[in-house]
């Protein structure tokens, strides 16, 4: 249905529909099967390859040759990862993270002198932040880069093997320069975390002196990104190598800054560097798709048994238990594919405003962005993991694309931040409200002491706010009278979820804080997974009001219609999967409950036949899927012909299945 | 705790021991990062290698130069699982599905002529059975095998290609001979699937004529295997290479049987093979343990933030997040290893018995060893992705072994059985009475008029009888009134859940085929989340069950005292996971609901500090491990040393951390 597909594509369908035509054909498509060296080598190849306009390099200033279009090069992105996620995470490295941190943390002379050989890709990079020994807790990175002002060069050194730099893109083969992070020292005193650009090989690709470049070898998936590690042992660095743009070290060694305190200031850094977690949940998501496409697809052409006493067909999308896993993962795939078009437009309008940047909006883009990143990648995992077992052996098989979608995707739900730190930093920035969250960034201790100020702030719409507000306004009081596909009812279910695990958890940490002043850590570790489930009542709002708005936004009348079924769905499992809590405090009746469930079912039947099109608006081409068992599509048709021609006992077998174990 | 590993490892700790000494040291350890070929060579050479006593062979008759052990074979896999997942299956392909196949459909001339060859590994051969076309319905197989009394040879053939043999084990690279199962055709009658050994490759290892042969190329995991594709082209096979234990063709075409009815023939055959779903089960759990034992001691060392505002250290294996999900996957663990020894022992007692098959106990042992593969390899699933996540960026490195056990373990939730039909083999069973199995073979409508014989069925013991008799009739009337720690509410309440939701499955499926008593599909389809859910409330009674008896057989006060623990956070981890509907049902108020949470939460700090113990006594020698993070173990702690050394400012990146996505 073009009307579907127009619906998912929005703002940045020109960047869609480009990267269909461009990179269309077996050209870029990812290869199994490579050893480490075959797949590093064609991905870096590739890379250069890659058509600049529309791109992933979209993002950079247009005066050196990028787009100034940050949303677009976040789209392109997520259109590489359906094509092959190395190649989207070679392209992240250079020209989001590497190319994104000179943008965003250097100045106009490291501009001038660096971007155009960036976004060619002549100059490839790596960004040096994580120390094997400090992976989530950055501000505590151990390398030092102490100013000298007698050589007037920075001396960068990693003071002992848990501070070397680890899981570094770029760094075990290509990189020329690495963004490097560590702990500024001027003066005798240290001023936090700043980034350097530092030269680590030569130009015939040698270490340079004091450099020592690990590889981390062979991984689960994305072989085709040569991830390494580095060692700094007192390397010289000039002075005009750091990057300078939110803190600057004179020649004699005089530190200044526009922002005074420490850890703001590293947090402000940290902040321009939003994107790279916005491109992971949607990558995660385009993968999903990808995923779900090629099993729903199976399972429409796939016979396991024939119906007992019967002739018609039973394909296996026909079975209810098939629908409950491929079903409610599409339906919330969809979801997400709004919630996503939503950040990266938020994400757009704070990087392209002109003025100095509105904190509030920056704060809530990173809390958002770091809500969606985990939702998302943990959805991913799931799916693709749902849709490898729905596929049976088949999926097994690497020619079959499923084993590579969830190699390659596995390790999204940890880097670009763990997803449990982050919805730890969605909790906190409910608990104590975005206005004050950097003064409040000491310990979870603090959090009890800002609970007046979270109500507003969480009873704030995310999306179509009128809209939604009507909706949950039209509810009548009673539950009970309120037809189960309410879509005002289930706004206002998720919201009284969020907001009551939010007062449950302000009133636990102030009654731990009450009686363990002197154990921050157990104020807070006491209520985590309390916490935890909090900062998920969130994401799950957001992302439904966000689909709602999706939805208002259509105009194609049957789209709608479509997409309003896929969201009972959506909304509706959702509400099943925590009808434990529900039930818990009184949101739903046992017989309610028992009702969602059957209605969860109904909604499956009614959508079952609409399966093949929810697939197809994801309008993936069949190249960039890749999978023989699509290819095989006609054959089985046939086959499946005969197979009925032939008169056949009941299916027995539905309860003696044995594949054997080989 | 010595006393926990023995009662760990049971009545076949000898093998278990014998595995640790003779295969101890690098030599039979997983190779990360190989390709398809050096896997495959390493694995062929290692297979041969394998020390025969106690082995995977155990299991064939002492005059053959096996033990008669069937308990000790599986025993031996399991430990096999542990070193090498390839390994494993490649044996388990050999002597457990080729020839296990032999012994139990082949009759002396076929054991004298090629048995010590197949313990020996000089023959090497496959199973071939799982067609293209037919994973689940083995039943339809569509390779036919026709005899000709003229020339007294059986014509084997492959009408179409959905047809051809797949997923086959030994079949791409060093099988000669393979057991290939299709429809036996004399006299012009189908007589049903029988089984066949059948050449396939000369001595130089060519094809045979007629045969041709596919490779399945790679997967996501299992490289060691090499699984192919095999093609008959009226392939000519002499009579006498009909395994014709259960059914005979006399030279002039005369078929005999001492089973009349072509189904219960049949799937008495495929119950003589139930050996493979056990053994499968059983590595997943080992697999699952090693997956464990990696993340849980990572977790002991690795410090992600220290406690604000204090010197403690805080490891990873401190975060409430981190035990709720270790710590509960960790205590399933051990309920699943008792219901597997269980199984085991079960197993061994069918198949060592003197006399006629006791029907009813070979029911009863394929039911319990399709659900506890179910549930194994799910839970395989699930917890060695939950180690991956726990170790961050390290769990995604080759070197530390996890992305291995991910993905070698990943096709067993699918093979040896589709985990979702064999959960409908279970709840048959359930539903249709042991004593009718065969009888009601005739599709899912049957199922509604046997509900009169299901309740005493359901309520049999499956361990520990009169003591989990006592223990159930020891709990007070008012559940209020009971301690949540209380086994025999556990117990009671297990029970419980099962037989409601048989009891209403049966009403459900009852009440449909009054409605739509010609479309017996939907009747089934209609209610099969319902069913699937009823399977997995008895195999949950079936594990609590067997943990239970385990405790009752263990003599250490002090190792009786910790599963004790283990136990109580299994039943009430599972009971939280099913509180949705529990509290639907009124089988716990909201208060108690909440009181469950809280007691998990309780149990888990108390069991912290046991997390090693937990996992040492699982007795995984360190270089079977083979993961690089753990021998880093002792540098990290120096590291550590240091990091508290510093002063340092309190968890703010607990809420900003930022791991770069490369």
């Amino acid at each position: 249905m073009r009307a579907l597909q127009a619906a998912l594509d929005g703002r940045w369908a020109h960047v869609r529909e480009a990267a269909r035509t461009q990179l269309g054909g077996g050209h870029f498509v990812a290869v199994p099967g490579e050893t480490l060296d075959q797949a590093r080598a064609r991905i870096t190849r590739l890379l250069r390859e890659l058509p600049a306009d529309p791109g992933v390099a979209a993002g950079f200033p247009a005066e050196y040759g990028g787009r100034s279009d940050p949303g677009g090069s976040v789209v392109a992105a997520e259109m590489l990862a359906q094509l092959d996620l190395s190649l989207m995470v070679k392209a992240g490295v250079q020209w989001g993270l590497f190319g994104g941190a000179v943008v965003a943390l250097g100045t106009r002379a490291h501009h001038d002198a660096y971007l155009r050989d960036i976004i060619s890709a002549d100059l490839l990079g790596c960004f040096a932040m994580t120390e094997t020994g400090h992976g989530s807790d950055v501000q505590q990175l151990r390398t030092t880069c102490e100013y000298d002002p007698l050589t007037q060069t920075f001396d960068l050194h990693t003071p002992h093997e848990a501070a070397r730099k680890d899981y570094i893109g770029n760094a075990a083969r290509d990189g020329r320069m690495a963004v490097v992070f560590a702990q500024l020292i001027t003066g005798g005193r240290r001023y936090g975390v700043h980034a350097w650009l530092v030269p680590i090989r030569d130009q015939h690709g040698n270490p340079l002196p004091g450099v020592s470049i690990g590889d981390d070898g062979s991984k689960a998936g994305l072989l085709g990104v040569d991830n390494g590690r580095l060692c700094f042992d007192h390397v010289t660095v000039p002075r005009d190598m750091l990057l300078d743009r939110y803190g600057q070290v004179a020649p004699d060694g005089t530190y200044t800054s526009s922002i005074e305190n420490d850890t703001r200031r590293f947090f402000t850094m940290l902040g321009t560097l939003v994107r790279g977690r916005v491109v992971v949940g949607g990558s995660a998501s385009a993968a999903a798709k990808s995923a779900l496409t090629i099993a729903v697809r199976y399972g429409e052409t796939r016979r396991q048994f024939t119906a007992p006493g019967e002739q018609r067909e039973v394909a296996l999308n026909d079975y209810l238990a098939h629908q409950r896993t491929l079903l409610t993962a599409l339906a919330k795939t969809y979801a997400l594919h709004f919630a996503q078009d939503e950040l990266v437009a938020a994400l757009h309008e704070v990087q392209t405003a002109d003025g100095p940047v509105d904190e509030r909006r920056q704060r809530e883009l990173e809390s958002r962005a770091a809500g969606l990143k985990a939702a998302q990648t943990w959805h991913a995992t799931a799916t693709i993991q749902a849709c490898r077992e729905a596929c049976g052996g088949a999926g097994y098989l690497a020619e079959n694309r499923l084993p590579g979608l969830k190699a390659d995707t596995d390790v999204f739900t940890t880097f670009e931040g763990d997803n449990t730190v982050l919805l730890q930093l969605v909790a906190k920035g409910l608990l104590t409200g975005y206005r004050d969250a950097f003064g409040s960034l000491d310990g979870w201790g603090r959090a009890t002491f800002v609970a007046e100020q979270v109500r507003a702030m969480v009873l704030e719409r995310t999306a179509a706010r009128t809209l939604i507000q009507r909706l949950v306004d039209a509810v009548p009081g009673r539950d009970e009278e309120v037809v189960l596909t309410d879509r005002g009812w289930h706004l206002a279910l998720f919201e009284d979820r969020e907001k009551h695990l939010l007062d449950g958890a302000i009133r636990r940490l102030r009654k731990g804080a009450a009686a363990k002043k002197d154990r921050p850590f157990d104020i807070f570790n006491d209520v985590q997974d309390h916490v935890l489930e909090t900062a998920g009542a969130h994401i799950d709002r957001v992302i439904l009001e966000a689909f709602v708005a999706g939805i208002d936004r259509t105009t194609d009348p049957a789209a709608k219609a479509l997409l309003s079924k896929v969201c009972d769905l959506y909304a509706l499992s959702t509400i099943e999967a925590h009808k434990g809590w529900l039930l818990e405090h009184q949101r739903l009746t046992p017989a309610r409950s028992k009702a969602v469930t059957a209605k969860v079912n109904d909604l499956l039947k009614h959508l079952r036949p609409g399966l093949p099109t929810l697939v197809a608006a994801f309008a993936i081409p069949d190249e960039w899927l890749n999978a023989a068992i699509l290819r095989e599509e006609p054959a089985r048709q046939t086959i499946m012909a005969t197979h009925d021609d032939e008169p056949l006992e009941p299916a027995t077998a539905t309860a003696m299945e044995v594949a054997p174990a080989q």
